[in-house]
């Protein structure tokens, strides 16, 4: 094993999304981080079996990965060999356009995701089921000293994920906000949320996660289930963040209903079929919006840290060591909608040897 | 003529929503405006003719009103008999709720509309083709001496409801909006969006209002007609302010993608169909919003006077006499798109006698 060429688990055949194979995954390496562990995300189980549209095959995918850096480009100063650090969603951009030089770097015409994107010297990004994965040190963040690993991987999409919208939309004290669903990104939505000193609502289709929400920090949960349940909430919260990918099947007016004037419905979660009909008259009765975005930028990455180690947030994770029968297990799992509340694929030594 | 009656020009049935006749629109008036004016709006044209749904019958329409009081309620503390006032299209709400309270008056949930409302009393409220209307102080705004009665009048809603989300939405110097649509609502957008500072940029189906686009002061104009005509405007607005109806018709991701970075693109025209299927996706490549407004409240519309007195900013307007003929020619005016840019109903002492 060399920083030059990477081995890790990988899709073949979109159809066959649970069947991983091992495979060399980097022809080659500019900032290497020898991943430890990466995280099986809702996302990736979507992205592995076609849900989000076609991918560039053989692919392998992870997202959320927390290993520590093995080689890097001469240029790079921000981290250093040995450094443990996370990488995300995203592994790179031109950092020359006004997105980027705006703090906008997620929004990048020129991203290149952490898989599936085509680096402009023709290799294919491929993800964290793997050895090692390549990262530009702008998108590479040194995990604090008071989070362990497998605590730390999941927020690096699913947390960032939720954390940028809070912070934009303004959570923070004085603030009521809901949360719908409580999954992997929910959770961290409660925990981040009620961290930042807003109050929080958990709204979502069943009872059966009231215990979880409370746990987690949220004043009250709301069961949406009931044809009427937004009519005491009329005008309360500044902010609705969806984490579900069900919209399609929302009565969209009734969550409207319960954003006080000029409140943002925020998605995160994104399905297969498009939004519910819908009149744009419907935004009227309170002047709300509707809007969703896509992860977040370095300041946010970093400050989301910061705050977890202050607020000794824990990530609710499940292990999973690392192996061909592990990858198919945590999809199949995702899928199935078992997870409680992120699987974290762990144990990458024992797979693929002592790297760093 | 007693100022505890009136008289205006009603329908009484919507399918003949230009056949007006002269009849009693009011039993009873608290504070009481003789109307010399009022404006004949595309709204009014769609209410009149169902577009909007059931009304009660007869009815009285006209929601751009100036005048000068005749009459006031024993508490009244704010205008006094004499002044010269306006009122848009709202004309009481309870003051006591969370948004009166918040100077949200305008999402009160217990608003009385110009017209077509049930007040408490059982009455239904009448709008401004009639002598009088009676509105809650509150409502009612002392007109600048700068500005004159007839262009004062269609700021009273068509004005209020684009500077509200302008100011809300952050239209100040630095900042780049585009309007869509330029008729009563769009011209007044790109009016005041320039006088408050902003760069404006008017998108267009066709090119015929280029002239008078950049005569309001836009800087650019923008033919929306081709496929391809926002590609060059990728990531370049704040905001975008729709004013047209049509919206059924757009390709809104076209739109959005001419956004900032978590930029609004903000609709204050509502047409009969519903708003056109769209994926939550097509929101998360700039992190934009969707949403609408209704009017303004109290002290933007004051703040709204005081800018057009202080800018000497004029209402494009097209005069017409009040008489049952000219009621019906400005509705069929309007609902033929005529208007540049918006029909004032004037010479209401002709009609009514002098009441002030």
């Amino acid at each position: 094993m060399s920083a030059n060429s990477a081995t890790g688990f990988m899709i073949e055949n979109q159809k066959e999304w649970h069947n991983f194979k091992r495979r060399e995954t980097l022809p080659s390496i500019a900032v290497v981080s020898a991943a430890q562990m990466c995280i099986q995300s809702p996302e990736q189980a979507d992205s592995v079996s076609s849900g989000w549209g076609e991918c560039p095959l053989p692919i392998c995918v992870g997202h959320e990965i927390v290993g520590r850096v093995v080689a890097v480009g001469k240029t790079v100063k921000t981290v250093k060999i040995g450094d443990r650090v996370g990488v995300g969603a995203q592994v790179q951009s031109d950092l020359t356009c006004t997105n980027c030089l705006g703090d906008q770097e997620n929004y990048c015409s020129n991203m290149i995701d952490t898989y599936g994107s085509l680096y402009p010297d023709g290799t294919i990004s491929q993800g964290g089921f793997s050895s090692h994965i390549r990262a530009h040190e702008y998108f590479t963040f040194k995990i604090p000293d008071a989070i362990e690993s497998e605590v730390a991987a999941p927020m690096l999409c699913a947390g960032i994920t939720v954390y940028s919208p809070l912070v934009r939309l303004g959570a923070e004290p004085g603030k009521r906000l809901a949360v719908v669903g409580l999954g992997g990104l929910g959770h961290f939505a409660v925990m981040f949320a009620v961290a930042l000193g807003a109050e929080v609502y958990v709204l979502s289709h069943t009872p059966s996660k009231r215990g979880d929400a409370l746990k987690m920090g949220a004043k009250q949960f709301v069961v949406t289930g009931t044809k009427d349940w937004h009519k005491p909430y009329q005008f309360t919260f500044d902010l609705i963040l969806n984490t579900t990918d069900a919209l399609h099947s929302f009565v969209l007016p009734d969550y409207f209903s319960t954003l006080k004037v000029n409140g943002h419905f925020h998605t995160v979660g994104f399905g297969d079929h498009p939004l519910p009909s819908i009149m744009a008259q419907s935004f009227a009765p309170n002047g709300c919006y509707f809007g969703a975005s896509h992860i977040g930028n370095r300041p946010e990455m970093i400050a989301m840290f910061d705050l977890a180690a202050a607020c000794n947030l824990k990530s609710w994770i499940q292990p999973v060591p690392i192996s061909r029968d592990g990858c198919a297990q945590v999809v199949k799992d995702v899928h199935a909608n078992n997870g409680r509340y992120r699987y974290v694929l762990v144990e990458y030594d024992n797979e693929f040897g002592k790297r760093a």
